[in-house]
């Protein structure tokens, strides 16, 4: 078996969702004990399909929730936060992306837990921060992906601007808290203290922005969208060719050569509206662009994949799913894992992105079911659990439907 | 003066472009100390704008590069490849981004670096891997968005398919290298084990498309672009109001009747096609998109938003540059931060996203002119320097134009 990068370390999870348990997925995929704690039924997201055939189960919380433990706990009950309460006691993280105000109401913020273990790292995801003015406000990925800019430079400039497709804020935020947190985590390696992380998915997608920012910030120009081109490089766009849509770049002049030569268009290098990059750039929607589409067009993905590969040209088709899935580089690269599930047996997920030489991540358990493991996490007696969960403390049921 | 989490640590720094820089800009904001090596005259971002108004420097290079010292090498030369070694030998990372088979031609390779430095943390950004059958590819970001699926996820059912903006594919890898990074750097805080990580712009793409991986390994469903829609919720969608556009998502059935009440058409709640989010789903685009269309188009973002946030619906503008950075919550999350540049003064970069309380990032330097530190970091003289400089070893001057 190989090591584990984060073998030892315990994580309270108590997010739900996507953002959050994306970030913790990392930590149980490199070896962390994540303890996933649930509301009573289970959480949100495993109402969200698709589902699995047999158990009816969410793949969706299946995805981000493989190599955790899974409690389903009542925090609204004293006996519940105490319980929690307890599982803090000696932790290393306390990981939650409710909307700000909701962990205070739940005595679960960051100055309760730090009274219980001064030395926790807390992680917090959330739309807008834990300080903001807006803190307060409910946020989807869509709201932030508007709000902080990237919608609007999605898109074709003559048509309406467009999210990106998957969710990209929650995501890349759940990313982002990963980042935060195992910096957190060297520093409490060397010094003992613990922090207060804070990702905001209004931020998150800020980051992304690259040049928007200063074309604004530095020359005042308030970017638009821009389609598939680069207006700083040209040729770079898709192209519709017999069988869908591919992607070429050409990013200089010693590339232009190249692919001039190559395509048998020797004159282009000739032509005084392409002569250099800012020319290419400048003539490129009245001229270029035409030329280009016009070769392209009698390809097919794969024709014009093959000989860009050939002439050393970046370039690549637009490949829907089944493509993708089936595309050599996905199985090379790891990118879906099996995982045996005690009902479904053998369910793919998605795999990891860090690929690691000496501590490798390890997809081995499947996704909890609800309250799966309270008896163990607890340390409960088959009885005690049964009580508790008359009680209204704990579940093992999941209220959630296909 | 704040903590610094990464101090101590120290960077040796190859990256160019984007996905790198963007990794170890992170290293260099929580404390570490990145020693940016560039080739003579600097590397190919310098060239990008914005430029700033005096020095005629890159702000696209400044942003990514703050807080890194800066030296000029040529490692084409035998004695500058030496002092390459050289300053390996008591670094805790290595990193590069160049694509598959470069490292290994320039000797400086896993397997070479290892061999000065057995525990050296060694991360490579490219974007198919090391190991695949297309590492060797040169790759842009808008190629990964291409054959990792996400642009054929992006934009409107009935118009053609477009990229994601900003790079999204550079960017976000640059976090996983930075994540894949500080795991390592955990595990070799235990064991004083160093390791290879290995991290591709196509697996990066590929784990941010969420439902449409189960929704074709589990169900086959190939998903198809759905412009602003989440095909399992509704309403949830961008409209068009009177200034621009405006993002809603009412997730769930307590959302919906609060919504219908706020906006004074209880009548909707009665609606036999809106009853419950999978009616709703149906009947979204045959009828319920233009009831909120219709209700939408009477108010102004700022009115919409004002109403939303006050009846608890997530809701955001679609805004643009200008609005963006002039948001409060802009200056709320210091996503816009000033840093001193000695030629141009005070110059703004982009801000960090994990807010940390014991430790948190600081911008303290602006980039570096190309060749800066080649004395203190290589711990040359005038003299010295002057002559690896006629040498062609080392400089101090740029060849990138504005």
């Amino acid at each position: 078996m190989a090591k584990k990068a984060l073998e030892g370390i315990k994580v309270i999870d108590l997010t739900s969702a996507l953002s959050g348990p994306f970030a913790t997925m990392f930590f149980a995929d490199y070896g962390a004990e994540v303890i996933k704690v649930e509301p009573l039924g289970g959480e949100q997201s495993r109402s969200w399909g698709p589902f699995l055939k047999k158990s009816g189960e969410s793949n969706f919380y299946g995805n981000f929730n493989r190599n955790k433990k899974g409690v389903s706990l009542n925090l609204k009950t004293e006996k519940g936060l105490q319980m929690l309460y307890d599982l803090v006691k000696d932790a290393d993280f306390f990981w939650e992306n409710y909307r700000g105000g909701v962990t205070k109401r739940l005595k679960i913020d960051y100055d309760t837990i730090k009274q219980i273990n001064p030395n926790i790292i807390y992680v917090s995801g959330s739309g807008f921060g834990t300080d903001s003015p807006i803190s307060y406000r409910p946020c989807y990925d869509i709201v932030s992906q508007a709000m902080a800019g990237m919608l609007n430079l999605t898109g074709y400039p003559d048509q309406d601007p467009v999210k990106v497709g998957p969710s990209v804020a929650d995501h890349v935020s759940g990313i982002y808290q990963a980042v935060g947190a195992l910096i957190a985590l060297h520093h409490r390696d060397k010094t003992g203290e613990g922090q207060f992380v804070d990702v905001a998915m209004f931020d998150t997608i800020f980051s992304l922005l690259e040049n928007a920012v200063p074309d604004y910030t530095v020359d005042g120009v308030i970017d638009q969208r821009n389609g598939n081109i680069d207006p700083s490089i040209a040729p770079f766009d898709v192209y519709k060719v017999k069988d869908g849509f591919c992607a070429v770049g050409v990013g200089n002049d010693r590339l232009w050569a190249k692919f001039c030569n190559y395509i048998g268009k020797p004159e282009l290098l000739e032509d005084e509206r392409f002569k250099t990059n800012t020319l290419r750039c400048e003539n490129y929607k009245s001229a270029l662009r035409d030329v280009m589409q016009e070769w392209a067009g009698q390809y097919t993905k794969k024709e014009l994949e093959d000989m860009m590969d050939e002439a050393g040209i970046p370039c690549g088709p637009v490949m829907d799913m089944k493509e993708v899935i089936e595309h050599p580089q996905t199985e090379a690269r790891d990118l879906l894992l099996h995982v045996q599930h005690p009902i479904d047996g053998d369910v793919e997920v998605q795999g990891v992105v860090a690929k690691m030489s000496e501590t490798p991540a390890e997809i081995t358990t499947a996704a909890p079911m609800v309250g799966q493991d309270n008896k163990e996490v607890f340390g409960l007696t088959d009885e005690e659990a049964r009580k508790l969960e008359e009680e209204g403390v704990i579940s093992s049921t999941s209220s959630c439907k296909m």
